[in-house]
């Protein structure tokens, strides 16, 4: 049985929370957050404190705060001897390296609060100061998740910056269509099969594979009158430069 | 019985040949097109030609054609009775009004050679020159779907631009990820579960509260670590234009 302290109550520490809490050889010492009524939730499974000061012994403790705040929550760690983890894309491991015992413990998924996830396709990327800490934290990530990566600090940061343009910006993408749909009086259900199905197809093909469209057969005829037709100025600039990236990328293979 | 001619043998030929192949009221009389190797999966099926001048009659004539090539073909079809029809996203249906008989029959889906598709969830955006036509392209439409939706061909122009902001740019978003995975020698699998996550989260809510990430948060610190980060100087463009579009669009409702 594996002892952790959670110490944050957002998104990844629900999400986090819930899942250990499902997993058999994991036992959810306590609960530490700031936040009293968003407490509340956790303090029907386990114990729960806002006081630092109050913090119970534990194998693992997993910092699931935002970045600006991990330093302030290792730092409430300093008299522990169990591994310390964030759960931060792009924060380095040094930076909690005060602790003897010290890693990261990454899902790599975008969190929604009301969102349910299937934790076991969910990739952990694991970090440890050393390998009796690694073994530690497999132990754990694999009671929840059945895609476990070695990752270093480095690799974890171009991860994060992946995942922010396959999540963030992609969702964008969304959103400039979701707007030009309610502009012009068109159901944005129409366009959920495409984005389903651009999704899929990477599963099969590279991305540089499944590349269509104008700019994919340098059509600047058609990009032309899109450009022109966009009102939206910032839309407009993100057709033009992305149109010519993909012309850039894709362009020499036709 | 409805008869067809498809004329073309390219992506959207194909697709929309095998899928009203397997319908019941369906008989494609001939697939029509310049390419006697591509014509030759076809003449398994049914009959095909190279020639132009030897168009069988029928209902309905799908043009199935790249955009260019669709005034040449709807010339060819010039003494024929039935209605014609073309497949594209941003050509006018006012393009084929040469014939008395015209509409439009646009599949919302990217096709690729060798994927499958489920076609009775593809959107079919159906125009046509009169009430009687639209009918035969609703019946035509509904032997192979279920997401049939009339569309004039203003709509269906800001259709086919936002489906190039949801297929072309997100898969390009794709793209970016798996040239910096590649050069981090970080396995692009890892990547998976966040696309295929990216795009269920739609059809819950709306892109404007899915977003997530550095941007949303008016996280500039994060931002500028990134920008600072990217070594491609495209990606870092891009990367900073949609984090500076999302902090506009969702930084006030923070």
């Amino acid at each position: 049985m594996i002892n952790i302290v959670i110490l944050g109550t957002g998104n990844v520490a629900k999400h986090l929370f819930n899942a250990l809490l499902a997993a058999n050889n994991i036992n959810i010492a306590q609960v530490v957050g700031r936040n009293k009524k968003a407490l509340k939730y956790y303090s029907d499974y386990t114990n729960v404190t806002n006081n630092y000061d109050d913090i119970t012994d534990a194998d693992i403790y997993i910092i699931a705060v935002s970045d600006p705040a991990i330093g302030l929550i290792s730092e409430k760690l300093k008299s522990k001897n169990g591994l310390v983890v964030h759960t931060a894309g792009s924060v380095s491991m040094k930076f909690i390296a005060e602790h003897d015992n010290h890693g990261v413990f990454y899902p790599l998924q975008t969190f929604t609060q009301e969102q349910k996830l299937d934790f076991a396709s969910i990739p952990f990327c694991l970090e440890a100061s050393n390998s009796k800490n690694l073994e530690l934290l497999k132990t754990l990530a694999s009671s929840i998740s059945n895609n476990i990566y070695e990752i270093s600090s480095k690799q974890r940061n171009t991860i994060h910056i992946c995942a922010i343009f396959i999540n963030n910006f992609s969702n964008y993408m969304y959103h400039i269509a979701h707007t030009m749909c309610n502009e012009n009086k068109i159901p944005f259900d129409i366009l959920k099969p495409l984005i389903t199905e651009t999704a899929k197809k990477i599963e099969r093909i590279s991305p540089f594979d499944a590349q269509t469209g104008p700019a994919r057969r340098n059509d600047i005829a058609t990009i032309d009158k899109h450009i022109d037709q966009i009102k939206n100025k910032d839309f407009k600039k993100i057709y033009s430069l992305l149109s010519e990236l993909i012309m850039k990328t894709n362009g020499k293979k036709l």
